[in-house]
């Protein structure tokens, strides 16, 4: 009875984490903004992102409504449940708003984030990063929002006289909304790292190259387009993104709680409640942290990273704390284990975030060997940044291995003979899930230490614009540089969960294809099912384990449709890159010609006596990312399924892996190369190696440039293709099952 | 009787190879090599090839003996049987002979072309393809000597009462000669590949783009090391990476032969003798190309083209034909099937070579399109050519994936319930391989094609240095022009026969960890052995199939060390690629420094009047070459055996799927990209977007020279990274037995 009751700590976190978010916001709202051009400014970019998010969820509603019908229609032929339609659409509208939000506070906060940095860095980091947790909050907020309203709506209205399968059932529908999730989110990513990078690349290339003017320099037409874009990229793609890892991770290891523990309901509800009440004090932890980070005024950039570490610091070791007493409390079986694999999480995330910055801070090494190799012009700029990305993903793929091995062993019992026997193998895959949970429950407040750099990033371009004075604009680049820091750290956790959820949406397949099996038999007049080459009674299928199933449809390494699957897959991950590379190229393009038209139409535009047209630049960025956003992610959609239909739940597992292990690299590297090239330049204009405008700049300049798109595009949008083709493989599991051509 | 004398058709082929290359080279000897300027050039250039080739092979023996003494220990402690330390060095000694004889006739040719090219078009592209045909017939001859020989050896020399296991072993103990013509291969792929584009890259930033001399141009100090690396890369590196391709397919294949036809001795010879059968034929239908490859005097670039053209596809449609003919003499189980089987191999290659064709020729939109975004500088060209390449993946995936279902179905028995039983996935696999020996069997003129564009590079490098006019570099431009189109199809062939090959080996893995498990049990006091989690005796194991393996094992998708395995795998393509760009990049910058210096100090170079320090040039590409190469080729032999001991049977199986997926598509990005890059440049230096000289064409060359370690450095050492991964796996199956912590 006692246990029940703590489910109505996830509700109540939910509030709390929204509650604390609007005493933010409000916050924020109280500041001043500033000079009248400042508040003119920031009305041009919020107006601009508006109007951006208000096109891209029109073009994602019709997807969305699209995929909808398709399962309304798979439910009434019995291929899925009817409560999937409905799943669907809220994960969706949800992941968009958590977005829609933190957007919404970014734009506010820039101006009076700029306004702030007048009287001292300090004030500046304060409004920042206080908006960046409207942003932190709203996302864990709303995630455990939806996920106890749809628990408690189908605790309430599913009708099954077995607890231990309505609970599977339960579990498995909710993943239903993490395929809304991913859906908006990859749209997100993609849409807004388009944008973004167009705008971007557009604007450095006609201003700073060929005009030789500055950053954000009112002057380029493309400047506000810019600054847009850092919102709906950074800002409401990265919310949409997060959203669906928390979300999914949850979900994902509550169904392998319902799966793991089917023969003991009791023991069943405590695995699956686990994962929310983890993420639940995770949430007052980020919250404690968040109050923790201040500094005296007059403080330095080392003590103001100080202070953010230890917001971080103090929430990641609280949780850890507070793990064993959380699971303690559930008395969940092995305890002490289970707990030991959420921590293994949390490690890994940290030794992951701390590898990226190894690789990315200008402090170090290797991003210094990058800007040295300027020496020799921008092709080996390139050269060594691609080098650099590529030795970086040795740590993380380390990591995460040792990382995957330790949870699962952690979770598992050692008093059986085997290790992977069909019981480890289901206990040690949700010590994975939990692992990963553990990674993403301190979210609150890293996303918020994430979040908050584009945030002073447009205080900067606002600065600029506003002609604040180099002061300000100095103490607004130094809050972006820790931002950049920061931000690493919160790539690493972002990647790292992706891998570790991913994984655990492996088995949240197969008992989706257990479910859709079980449906066809009790449909079926013989009541058999045929699966593999087998036909098994609903009973025999309801009873059959993971390893069961990977043995009646040969999910082996040696099955040519397995070998097949990791060859797609693999091919998807570098195929999604490439369209989006293009995309971001061909949208540049036009923007370039855009900026350059003005340059040479409108006189006077470089002497500063007339204004620049910039609501023509922002349309042709939100033109250009809703034309090309489509097609990448429309394919990440179709090819789960076709792969499906072809090959059979061989071809998809090994679609999953090879898109994983192909994907989750190639991520790695993408990011780390687009970071290291970023900071080398800045290392450059930091005064070293001839400093900004000599040659040596230029030539990282055209390394920034190419890992625009890599960190800021394609590598982001790879986390999001991992699971969404995981997500899209269980929804469609019904299909591949009844359809398979193997 | 008839049958067991078909073999000597092997030898009988192995000599004919060798004669006609013999041939060839005669009569390319008696050409005239010119002027006493090309003479001395042309000496130079041999004199530095030759010096660094004894370097290489110094060191590379240094590694040659350490492993063979490691063999030897293995040996001696029963985890291998003797014969390996044997095989092993033939193979790396083959290989590196084949390289060898390449390489020295190269150096020979190019002058002799360069001089034919003064009378005709026509005569230079004879001279330089008869050069290159006696590279493609020395590596068939040599890998069909090596087979014939040890084969032979072998049956007489090893006792063992069962024909069937003594078949068995006889097979698999040769592939270890595989592994010695992996690890030259490697050596020589990432030395030789350091060398050249160390020696291009630094040419060209200094000579090109600082000093604005054209290539070649004589009074580049890095133009004789340039020329060399041209040699000891393209020709010497392709030449052992090559012989163990096609080797490694005939092995793998009869291996797989051995095994599935394991029950009945008369078929299991067959099936052991048909791919090197197949491989005979083709080297006579080879030879017959050879000949046909000639054009009417005056032919123009399409009438060579087609020349060329001509002599492939004849030999392919021939092998095609014969294919049947020697499936149904030898009177092969299912002998229309298994024909189907190498027909799918040889189209599938086919359509590779078109689709690479098509997204790096010059001819066609992709490429054309990345030199247009040279438009807006080197930035849009660096990420246009990254997108194309990772698009082009798409085409090649998905016709490996559809002739690896093609090859197995084929390959199989349908008459039975399941296409995936035990005794179909023998069958099928086996499929598989005679693919990729279908593919490589018309080795000798397709390498032919592609060892011709090296020579005749330097015999442009020679006209241009010997001050031969115009016409005469026009020329030897045009077939070099002609050598990247045919290099492109050779890739494709190289490409897809490393991923087909592979997945053989996967199947020759599992039969050389069941022969180490029968040696375990054999010599254990109660005759059993370990098997995952079972005690099995040796009739048990010998008698178990691919599928009981991977239960033994549990191989399957859903086990922690398998998806740990597949991360590292795919971690090792982007770390060993990361490892090789940055080498280059660092070798590349000692000879930028060099170039620099002399131009510095060395008075009247410039004008003309002073000769530069050639040789300096020369020994600093050897030594960054040496230098470099030893940790990436060292790391890609030892990952393997830690993954074994570490993470066991399904580990390894996970690394080597990881490292072939990723590293399949990593392997055509790069590529693909490199070579777009390249000939957007010279689409430009045609004449196009401006031409020579300008901004655009000044943003390509950042493309060229960035593409330069893509295609001939990391690109192409990844098709020999994936299969010496296997190689050693399967070499040190032993060791992962007797000693894996899982």
């Amino acid at each position: 009875m006692i246990i029940s009751n703590l489910f109505w700590a996830v509700p109540v976190a939910s509030v709390v984490a929204l509650g604390f978010a609007y005493y933010f916001f409000k916050q924020m709202m109280k500041e001043d903004e500033g000079t009248d051009t400042m508040k003119k400014i920031a009305l041009y970019v919020r107006k601009g992102a508006m109007a951006y998010l208000k096109q891209q969820y029109k073009i994602v509603s019709i997807v969305f409504v699209v995929l909808a019908i398709v399962f309304a229609v798979m439910a009434y032929f019995n291929l899925q449940n009817a409560w999937v339609p409905f799943a669907f659409l809220t994960g969706g509208f949800f992941s968009g708003l958590a977005g829609f939000f933190g957007m919404k506070t970014a734009t506010y906060a820039s101006a009076r984030t700029a306004n702030a940095a007048k009287n001292s860095l300090n004030s500046g980091l304060k409004v920042a990063f206080r908006s960046g947790a409207v942003m932190g909050l709203t996302v864990v907020g709303l995630a455990l929002l939806d996920i106890s309203a749809w628990y408690l709506i189908l605790d309430h209205f599913v009708d099954n006289a077995d607890p231990a399968h309505k609970m599977i059932f339960i579990t498995t529908t909710m993943l239903t909304f993490g395929m809304g999730a991913s859906t908006q989110a990859l749209f997100a990513r993609v849409g807004g790292g388009i944008y973004t990078k167009a705008a971007d690349v557009g604007a450095d290339l006609v201003g700073k190259v060929e005009a030789g003017i500055p950053e954000d320099d009112p002057r380029n037409p493309a400047t506000i387009a810019d600054n847009v874009g850092d919102n709906v990229g950074d800002v409401a793609g990265m919310g949409a993104d997060l959203y669906e890892s928390y979300a999914g991770s949850i979900l994902a290891t509550a169904a392998l709680g319902a799966s793991a523990f089917m023969l003991t309901p009791e023991m069943q509800f405590k695995a699956v409640l686990a994962p929310m009440l983890i993420a639940s004090v995770g949430v007052v932890l980020s919250i404690i942290g968040i109050f923790l980070v201040k500094t005296k005024e007059g403080a330095k950039m080392k003590q103001l990273l100080s202070a953010l570490g230890r917001g971080v610091n103090v929430s990641s070791l609280l949780i850890a704390i507070s793990t064993f007493g959380i699971l303690y409390v559930l008395q969940i079986q092995n305890w002490v284990g289970v707990s030991f694999s959420v921590i293994v999480g949390l490690v890994a995330g940290i030794i992951i975030g701390q590898a990226t910055e190894y690789y990315t801070s200008h402090s170090y090494r290797p991003t210094q060997r990058v800007a040295e190799s300027s020496k020799t012009g921008p092709a080996t700029v390139i050269i060594s940044g691609l080098g650099l990305g590529m030795i970086s993903t040795a740590i993380p793929v380390i990591t995460i291995s040792l990382a995957i091995i330790f949870a699962y062993l952690s979770a598992i019992q050692f008093d059986t003979a085997n290790f992977l026997s069909a019981q480890n193998l289901s206990l040690g895959l949700y010590g994975i899930g939990i692992a990963a949970v553990g990674m993403l429950s301190t979210l609150g407040i890293t996303l918020a230490t994430d979040a908050y750099g584009p945030i002073a990033d447009n205080a900067g371009g606002n600065a600029e614009m506003s002609g604040l004075g180099k002061e300000v604009r100095q103490r607004t680049d130094a809050l972006d540089a820790l931002g950049n820091t920061t931000a690493a750290t919160g790539k690493g956790f972002a990647i790292g969960s992706a891998a570790l959820t991913a994984l655990a949406l492996l088995a949240s397949y197969i008992e989706e294809i257990k479910i859709a099996l079980v449906r066809i038999a009790d449909a079926a007049s013989d009541g058999l099912a045929k699966v593999g080459s087998e036909m098994l009674t609903a009973d025999a299928i309801k009873v059959a384990s993971f390893s069961d199933f990977m043995e009646f449809y040969n999910v082996t390494l040696m099955n040519p449709l397995v070998l097949v699957g990791v060859f797609i897959g693999a091919m998807m991950a570098f195929l999604f890159c490439g369209l989006t590379m293009n995309a971001v190229g061909r949208a540049a393009q036009s923007m370039v010609e855009e900026v350059r038209r003005q340059f040479r139409e409108i006189k006077g535009i470089m002497e500063g006596e007339a204004e620049p047209d910039y609501a023509r630049c922002v349309e042709i960025s939100t033109k250009g990312a809703q034309r090309e956003m489509l097609f990448p992610s429309i394919l990440a959609i179709l090819v789960p399924i076709v792969v499906g239909v072809l090959f059979g739940v061989g071809g998809v597992l090994g679609l999953l892996i090879g898109g994983l292990g192909a994907g989750f690299v190639l991520a790695i590297f993408m990011a780390n190369s687009g970071g290291a090239w970023d900071n080398a330049k800045k290392y450059i204009e930091d005064g070293n190696l001839g400093g900004k405008g000599s040659d040596n700049h230029k030539a990282t300049v055209v390394g920034d440039t190419v890992g625009d798109p890599f960190k800021d595009t394609s590598g982001p949008s790879l986390n999001i293709l991992i699971k969404l083709m995981s997500m899209v493989s269980i929804v469609m599991a019904g299909l591949t099952v009844a359809f398979s051509l193997f």
